[in-house]
């Protein structure tokens, strides 16, 4: 499948990576395409995009407007806090596909740890389903860390939880079996988009934990 | 230990049960005693107040005034939204003592599912910490059903995990040392008394879940 990922930080690199393992064609959408190839700014791991993009090389970078046309399925892995603004101007080419949001509303203006800029009544998922009624958003993998959204098997042999949020059951079940090939085993339905607001919300406790461990290579399994 | 719970609902008996058969001398603090005494209104098990007063002799029921006065440790049980109010009434009683607060801020005035009254930059937590300065205000066994709270060992043998959250250090070992004598194997101090943040927030998830079940006898386990 022809999958477009809109973002080119952590969690849009750990997608690409692994969409292109399983086989998929994988375009990666970013707003100046030439400004990211010579970007010397490391990421968490001490990679430019470029050292990342040498050791990926069959993952195309283009703009966020051919990426959203190209692609069959998006995956929104852009920040929280751009997120509705950019998807909007991608309304067009975006129509009706399915749109899987894995951003959070973090604000770090005011330093760590990050509050919500959106949250309670409302959120994000919410929000990107207004700005665009005709796509299909899919909310997932936003309560874990990039490595753990795309090999799950490496924490605790898989033994854990991930959440989902929809309006469209058909484009659930799509998103169902992408998590699946990624390795998950125990995906949670919670129900339509405004069950973001749950996952969205559960950030503040995770960041909290992230404090704690220091790491990130954590998550939540649910006991019953 | 004279243990003061203020609150007659699931969450205040719960533990006052559990409370009393661990040995501890019991008093429970309400409103108006002899109103309380011939309540009709049963609550989700369908037991009045009576009716479980019966079963429960050994508990003493008093107002909240007397009950804040007599108990060496205080455990809040009262409904989130009027917590601040009536605990700010019992400062002088409360005094530097230790003060369980197991409240959640949900609002039910609108509807299913319940928004919270305070999120993101503040917390009930620290609204009644900042309410009742002296006392030393311990966050914890919120994330959980009264059940769970009180019994883990009886959901997968208390293979899940519980938060706490407060800024004395003391005063978590004593709230330490009650989770354990309850049956809690998995203990996570996240902090701060401003962590409560991040436990209230997760109550957005928990009601999705606990709506998807249709039950609340479940729990999450940090999988590291």
């Amino acid at each position: 499948m022809k999958i477009a990922i809109l973002g080119t930080g952590m969690v849009g690199k750990a997608h690409a990576s692994r969409l292109t393992e399983l086989g998929h064609q994988v375009v990666m959408g970013t707003q100046n395409v030439e400004a990211k190839k010579v970007e010397q700014t490391p990421d968490n791991s001490g990679q430019t995009f470029n050292d990342w993009h040498q050791q990926n090389p069959d993952v195309e970078l283009i703009t966020l407007m051919e990426a959203a046309q190209i692609g069959e399925l998006i995956i929104n892995a852009l920040s929280g806090q751009v997120s509705v603004e950019a998807l909007k101007k991608l309304e067009a080419q975006i129509g009706e596909k399915i749109l899987i949001d894995i951003a959070n509303p973090l604000d770090f203006s005011q330093g760590m740890p990050p509050t919500l800029t959106v949250c309670n009544t409302d959120s994000l998922g919410e929000q990107i389903q207004a700005a665009l009624p005709k796509a299909k958003v899919v909310k997932t993998c936003n309560t874990t860390n990039a490595d753990v959204q795309v090999k799950p098997q490496e924490l605790a042999e898989g033994d854990h939880h991930i959440f989902m949020s929809g309006n469209d059951e058909e484009a659930k079940n799509k998103v169902t079996d992408l998590l699946q090939s990624y390795g998950w085993q125990n995906i949670i339905d919670l129900g339509d988009i405004t069950t973001a607001r749950g996952t969205e919300m559960f950030l503040p406790l995770w960041i909290r934990l992230f404090g704690k461990y220091g790491h990130s290579k954590f998550n939540i399994k649910v006991v019953k």
